[in-house]
């Protein structure tokens, strides 16, 4: 099956937004074994006549998004519908969707918003309860040689949840008809490299042909995605289960903070934070669930020796003797932090992101990790990752909330 | 003159990494007054040939990124010049360099980088500072119908040094030709709406053909461009700087972050946060600027009510009166964190990030920010910019750093 992405949008070209869609669409078509074969982008307006021109005869899918708004330069579905000989019919069911819309808000909606209730004929809508902008779906027709045509919103907040919930399900259908009774299920793995992970389970399910394994690696975390026939699936799973019990996040795509947040709260405990090099991204990254505050007490961003001393209580002499970057002072870190806050749980990081500050013995991309909680153990481990500073701190916030997972579940920390 | 952009690679179809070129492109081209009139993702491999199959005809310049490697799947050098019918010659002095490079580096180079070091007749070499891959530079060839051919590597951290350099300085030639004597000048300003910016600049300048005006706005920041004739642009960014003096940050593409990190650096000054809605997030960028060590001594992210009074020391019977989001409540933020970090300006946050726990008083959206400085006054006001969780806590770090730079350089703070 053969799926291409149509992005409209002035905006996108003019490098006032950066394009998720794209990235989007290979992440959750990857969990169907699927993938994007070419993205194309093209300003708002008539360019995008040329672009469905040139893909008709090659694809089985086209998604589609923007250019589904009120304004002038919104002329994605007045195209499609001429393109495919379609009239457009004002939908009184869908206009008044798209007026409850404006309604709840308390805004007035105006003549122009009606262009958003014309639906061709034969096409589904696809409603949308971020957006006033409904999507459509046009099923292939082979006589006229048109695709699957799937016009979605631009904006993320509206185009995300349609896709999951409206868009996804059917091409999991179109794919089911090529491989009967085909199930997926994905794991998020932590702490393992990508090609150590292929390492051990390629020879394990080569034999199989009734199982397809895919791995996507980001910022340490490995997708492993199974897709085949139901019982094969559920038995390549259970092996997965077994060799990374300790090192699976989640068999879902909740991100490691909202799974941190919800265990937390589900435990009635808190967590703080005392960061160094990462200068408050683990606290920023925490706090970007909704809800976090019932896990999050506090952070401290000690980035200068006098304030590791004067907020945690580092003896200043641990920094002379061994440096900022040393174990024994993340240690004083982790735990000064957990007596200052009062959380269940303190996670410290101190570490060298460049480019500058290096030596031969604690090069650029050392970092200490270390973690305290109340009644239990102070850990801290050593770990290098060079980068450029920015993805520096990124891995290593990846790498301090996993940490806390480990420690939440009980797992060793090593 | 049509400008599109190529990008090659499996692995940004597959969404392991977020396609930043176009954005890159479209940024740095409006600088020049140019645009990306289509952007085209396609897999490694042989794709790539249909994409400069379709573009050749209406384009003046592509912009190709990635395939340059060294592995087989690495084949743009060999497609172009078999498109064009020019023979790959291995010259010497690339080869040098593309060893010099593993050799700093204590790697030895094998036999399957030489390709890197071929290069078609007629190409000119554009080098590498940053890795193995050089570019390529294939001006147009009108015998040919075969456009400016600009064949760049794919990781940004090689391919953004070589735009700049040895690109964007050809394209503005390019433009020259058209546009006698062209010269641009950008502004960043912040804290004014584009339509305002838009409603004051445009009636002035509308007179004078000679200069363009144009207009880019992300999170709270609005790029304005001025291109034309050497004294319209003078005399135009002479009125502008009358205009925004107090709002221009830059006249240049520094972040605010670089700008703040540089001017508390030479003053041998230094600052601390107090963050609550934001959760660190004004110390992860400060913080991402190399240097910042001189000038962010420390961040506390104060999220429960509790810390607020245990680690700045805010009056509880305050918080209790006109709750955690209120004038009061961060003027005392912003005054604690002064006093126990020993900083010389602190910046305070409080606001609701929402979904939840926003009221009719005070909505998801509201939020207080606060900057209090040694021998200053300390002040605080009231904003309001309901959106999601995310775009909120970037779109308040923003302005947290702004009220620092109008405070570091003796500006009105409303």
């Amino acid at each position: 099956m053969r799926i291409e992405v149509i992005n409209t949008g002035t905006e996108l070209l003019l490098g006032k937004v950066v394009n998720t869609h794209a990235c989007y669409f290979g992440q959750e078509l990857f969990k169907l074994g699927l993938r994007v074969q070419r993205q194309v982008t093209v300003p708002d307006g008539e360019d995008i006549r040329d672009a469905l021109v040139d893909a008709f005869p090659r694809t089985d899918v086209i998604l589609i998004t923007g250019g589904l708004g009120p304004t002038s330069d919104d002329v994605t579905r007045e195209i499609v519908a001429a393109m495919l000989g379609l009239d457009l019919q004002l939908r009184e069911d869908v206009l008044e969707e798209v007026n409850a819309f404006f309604k709840v808000r308390g805004l007035t909606p105006n003549q122009s918003n009606d262009r958003q209730a014309m639906v061709p004929d034969g096409a589904e809508v696809l409603s949308n309860p971020y957006g006033t902008a409904p999507g459509l779906y046009l099923p292939a027709v082979d006589d006229r040689g048109s695709p699957h045509l799937f016009l979605l919103p631009g904006p993320p907040r509206e185009l995300k949840p349609m896709f999951k919930d409206l868009v996804f399900p059917k091409l999991a259908g179109f794919r089911g008809g090529n491989n009967e009774a085909g199930v997926w299920h994905n794991f998020k793995i932590y702490g393992v490299g990508e090609s150590v992970i292929a390492g051990q389970l390629d020879p394990l399910f080569k034999a199989d042909e009734s199982l397809e394994i895919g791995y996507c690696a980001r910022l340490g975390e490995v997708d492993v995605r199974l897709i085949g026939q139901a019982d094969a699936v559920e038995n390549a799973a259970e092996r997965v289960r077994e060799i990374y019990r300790q090192d699976i996040i989640a068999e879902s795509e909740e991100p490691i903070e909202k799974i941190l947040v919800d265990m937390l709260s589900g435990r009635d405990e808190t967590v703080a934070t005392a960061e160094s090099c990462t200068g408050g991204e683990i606290a920023s990254s925490i706090t970007n669930v909704s809800g976090s505050s019932r896990a999050l007490l506090s952070g401290f961003v000690t980035y200068s020796n006098e304030s590791k001393t004067a907020i945690l209580g580092v003896d200043p002499e641990l920094i002379r003797k061994h440096g900022a970057v040393s174990r024994p002072v993340v240690e004083e870190m982790a735990e000064g932090c957990l007596r200052v806050s009062g959380a269940d749980h303190a996670v410290a990081v101190s570490g060298i992101a460049g480019p500058d500050g290096g030596s031969e013995e604690k090069p650029v991309g050392t970092v200490y990790l270390g973690i305290a909680s109340r009644g239990g153990e102070t850990f801290v481990k050593r770990c290098f990752s060079p980068s450029d500073r920015i993805s520096f701190k990124r891995r290593i916030t990846r790498l301090a909330l996993d940490l806390l997972r480990r420690r939440l579940r009980g797992f060793p920390l090593n």
